[in-house]
């Protein structure tokens, strides 16, 4: 299979993006936000990568940033209508506004009349509007206003009066990726729901303007039983899905997209140990699953065509080295695995560990094609 | 303070590295290595700069490696003599070659038969040398041969038939790590170095080569009561030091040479949490004080100036958003930090943190003089 001859050729440890995987979920996810009535504002901050928001934006429609220079990245790329969604330090303002004067419809996110202050400040400095969403708290998880709190309308207000800078309310169910299945996600897509919906009914009751109601993560944006009152849904690893996600039943493991593809440098055969070139630097520290029903490790252990090996996973990790055995009270037998063999370990958290790289190895959707290369950004 | 002006100017999360500090960790351990009448072959995975190098290495002496992509920019920098103490794959010998065939020193090292056949086809097919160390297994913790298995013997043998591989034998002891106070760190150190030495003893017998007896870690290396038949040590975290070296005796949280800067975006008063822009993406997902006596979250939270402020940890992280709030069971106060404050925090691993970002904002030794900027580098 050309794909394998390949896999077997590049340098390890690489990361390895499985583009079929990655359509399939991205086709997915926009057919639950049409079938909910919505827009999608997809999260760039799990890809990092032009080629993928060109193929998860629709004519590089709304994004969700994490970091401005994601924004920056992206509205070099084209897109226009962007959501930076971490709540905005007053020294980064400038660099909003700079984003904004080129022609940049960036809007920013917030949570106290501190940060709405320095909206006003810089309204009054440069006549410059600077567009904000205030955030709402809908499960206790970070950030965010409650809604019932006098200063969603104080910030409101605030915002308002600095030539009209409010356009909407913001939460995130962070809470969601602690439960598993479907209906506790829905649950959760309705705490979402209901929050900002009331947020923007009690600032429109107010007489303030409110057109931006957005709510989302991945397991609620899968799982949202109706949105009735939003306006767009944001969701981020979707795109790739992880073990996190896989572990509280949102996809399956073999719906994940991207794996470290590593060669086995050693064994330890009394311990039941094999060595790997992947560990820590490669894999990221991410133990998302520790707290599961199924803790991974650092990763699952697949074949070079990225089926998963019985029972395999990375048990522990070094700065260069893992170390893959079998589960813990796994009954399956350890397979050979001879100094140079490749494996694909499937990761904890997709965000995490394609952070570790510059690039993607593409497999292509076309059977047969090359290996593509596709960069990614990081910093901030 | 100059250097507190320009630290509330970059833009934030950045990493940060106290010369000062480094300049005192460096010190410190060539004191350490002087004293034990061996060579020092630092590591250059923690710091992955070149302008570090030229600090840690006198006339860019003898170097450790833990990706050939460090060697590369090593030694396109002038370092010759190093060695790549992870276990060789087989597909990157032609890399290897070729570092050497440019006049690179580079060694290997390796602990199957396999790997010692893979350097023997190497030589057999360009009649090119590839020096390498058997790496021994003093304590568990990941490869390495028994000092008592025959396979040390076979490896040696095969290795020296490939040409004149063999050159010497090398231990890491990881578990050291996982003990606390000098005495502890002094018994690891003895069990490297008896290990390394009586395997070296064993070659000998045999008849073969073996000049190179290399130990190290950190803690094993600032604890040895002495090092009788060790030629080199090797040690990386020592540079910057951390939060994990500090909870186990190493270093005091003083010493610690970096931080990342960071800028407040929002409180949760009712919660006694402050939200800051540094979340896992800047600080590593890097939880190494987890199992220790003193839990510091994912890092310890300072002023702008370095001071800690008592108790106060980043206890949570997201992927762009960190959570700052006092230990559990604290009694002391929490600390008003409008937004827009900038703190430093204390990382828990510097190898991971550091990994973060691709430069270091570098305050002087010199009072008063401006940021630098140190680039580093990653990948594989």
């Amino acid at each position: 299979m050309a794909e394998h001859h390949q896999l077997s050729e590049i340098p390890t440890p690489s990361l390895v993006l499985d583009e079929r995987r990655m359509t399939a979920n991205i086709a997915r996810f926009q057919k639950r936000v049409d079938a909910l009535g919505v827009r999608a504002r997809p999260h760039m901050k799990t890809a990092k990568s032009i080629d993928v928001a060109h193929r998860q934006l629709e004519n590089l429609g709304p994004a969700t940033v994490s970091t401005l220079r994601e924004a920056e990245m992206l509205f070099e790329a084209g897109v226009k209508d962007m959501i930076y969604a971490v709540g905005i330090d007053p020294h980064k303002l400038p660099r909003v506004l700079a984003l904004r004067d080129a022609g940049c419809d960036l809007k920013i996110v917030l949570d106290s009349l501190e940060q709405a202050e320095a909206v006003f400040e810089a309204w009054k400095a440069a006549k410059a509007k600077v567009p904000a969403l205030i955030e709402i708290d809908s499960d206790g998880h970070r950030g965010g206003v409650s809604l019932h709190d006098d200063l969603l309308i104080a910030i409101g207000r605030k915002l308002h009066d600095a030539g009209g800078s409010l356009v909407g309310v913001l939460t995130h169910a962070g809470e969601s990726y602690g439960v598993s299945g479907a209906n506790a996600h829905a649950d959760f897509a309705e705490r979402e729901r209901s929050a900002v919906v009331s947020a923007a009914e009690r600032l429109r009751a107010a007489g303030l303007p409110c057109s931006i109601v957005s709510v989302g993560s991945t397991p609620t944006s899968h799982a949202a039983r109706h949105l009735e009152g939003v306006t767009e849904i944001r969701a981020g690893v979707y795109v790739f899905f992880d073990l996190v996600m896989a572990g509280i039943g949102v996809c399956g493991t073999d719906d994940i997209a991207i794996s470290v593809l590593t060669s086995v440098i050693g064994r330890q055969r009394s311990r039941g140990w094999v060595l790997i070139d992947a560990g820590w630097m490669a894999l990221s520290r991410d133990r998302g699953t520790a707290g599961q029903s199924v803790d991974q490790g650092y990763g699952l252990v697949c074949d070079i065509d990225g089926k998963p090996i019985p029972d395999l996973i990375v048990s522990s990790a070094n700065q260069e080295h893992g170390i893959v055995s079998l589960r813990p009270g796994s009954k399956a037998k350890m397979p050979e695995l001879p100094v140079g063999t490749r494996l694909r370990i499937l990761p904890n958290h997709a965000c995490a560990t394609a952070a570790q790289f510059t690039f993607y190895n593409v497999i292509p959707e076309k059977k047969g094609a090359p290996l593509e290369k596709w960069s990614r950004f990081g910093g901030w």
